[in-house]
């Protein structure tokens, strides 16, 4: 079984499916989010795995973006601990490091470790692309920040690991796929609609929720760029989009939305430490 | 007047700023966000200018995370239209261009116009500091991407403006000061609050807003690592955290929530192409 994903080998996003999938996948590397989805709809890879938020830095918007845009379904989702390493090559001591490179989100999140450190940092595209770097170029005083795997997969050397200056740092993959699902058992859905921005609009919305004791995991609004007075919304729902209470709902709120859209009904994993 | 921002002369914080505040303002960098509200805090400048949302990658959970840490009040907002310039050395034709570099998401931004340009691309750390590393090395086959302020500050030449490929690209930034202001006229509160995640809990939060017709403008929950089934929710309010019908709504909200806390009450900017 052929999985997409964004990056290089070693990329978060290739952890999540070692983790999701069983042990025969095939993680298939893409160049941009785009080209995960045209893997999956042009059947070349059975699934995509597409990160959509991050404790830290919040939504991908980019990827709802996508889903919009491209008729693949949400019919799963993961979430990974995201753990960095600083990584050197092979017998190098931690105290001979000068320099540190990574992608900057990665630099920033480890910013107090390498302050102690005293090291200089340089921007990199990606984590794992960094590890490469640090090979090739075969500076003793050079590290890369990256995942566990990364370094198994160049033969470099682990220095320090969960060097993040916050722990609380997750990642929410989802599954896609050009055939929807229907889960049973513990289920979540999720969609995006706009509204009219008028008082009280996105209260009606949450109300065809609420009076059938729905539970919400997950609202956000988001302002749509040249079109004044309308709003973009994401929420995700416990429940599949099969239950009766559910299609209910949907058939109300499609009275007072603009557009809606159900990306996809998937089981629903449990609760990583509260993310 | 001094205000501090994060980065360095020529950042999209500084035109804000240029854009916000009367022309004889003293913009002043800092290397952090931190070391924004240090500034503010120890009146060293009288206001902090901070990216909060973005249209395109969303909001900054981070200056939301400061803003909780530090006792500093929001007493202004402002969109900025982020407008990308591809920035060489002076007299260079466009076509001279074979490499581009600039901050990963300022890449990622342009990569549909740089795929037509068929140039390489190198991360750097920030979008100003590309233009100067351009200079630096008087490369003429080297470009940065950033803004056109930073092009006039190192004196070097706009190859081309607006190279985005997605016009629709705006920054929300806030205003803080040590000092809360009491807004008259249009006016706009944003709040920070957690609930328990019980079925409804968010509904009736949101309850105590519309049955006293209170607009929300924004609306946003965020899981807390680490505290499982609680949420942190963002709300931005239309009007002032004195009138009296926020009074009564903040009122009741605390008979809901688990914390809560006012960020500031401040003049509401007229909605920009719909953001």
């Amino acid at each position: 079984m052929k999985v997409a994903y964004q990056g290089l080998p070693g990329a978060y996003s290739e952890a999540a499916i070692l983790e999701y999938f069983p042990p025969e996948t095939q993680p298939v590397a893409c160049e941009s989010f785009d080209a995960v989805f045209s893997a999956v709809q042009d059947l070349q890879c059975e699934y995509g795995m597409l990160p959509i938020e991050n404790s830290l830095a919040g939504s991908i918007h980019r990827n709802y973006d996508l889903l919009l845009q491209n008729p693949a379904a949400i019919v799963g989702e993961h979430y990974l601990r995201v753990k960095h390493c600083l990584i050197g090559l092979p017998g190098v001591q931690i105290n001979e490091i000068r320099k540190v490179i990574s992608h900057p989100q990665a630099l920033a999140q480890c910013e107090a470790y390498l302050r102690r450190l005293g090291v200089s940092t340089s921007a990199t595209f990606d984590t794992a692309g960094s590890v490469k770097i640090v090979r090739d170029q075969g500076d003793r005083n050079q590290a890369a920040i990256a995942s566990r795997r990364t370094a198994n997969l160049y033969q470099m050397e682990v220095l320090a690991e969960g060097i993040e200056d916050d722990p609380a740092n997750y990642t929410r993959f989802i599954v896609i796929s050009a055939q929807p699902v229907v889960p049973t058992g513990d289920a979540k859905t999720s969609i995006v609609f706009t509204l009219k921005n008028i008082p009280g609009a996105l209260f009606k919305a949450m109300s065809v929720f609420a009076l059938r004791d729905i539970d919400l995991t997950k609202i956000e609004s988001r302002p749509l760029v040249g079109k004044p007075w309308e709003y973009l919304f994401y929420i995700d729902f416990a429940g599949s989009v099969v239950d009766e209470s559910a299609v209910h709902a949907l058939e109300n709120l499609g009275e007072y939305a603009l557009s809606l859209r159900v990306l996809g009904s998937y089981p629903r994993e449990p609760l990583k430490n509260g993310f």
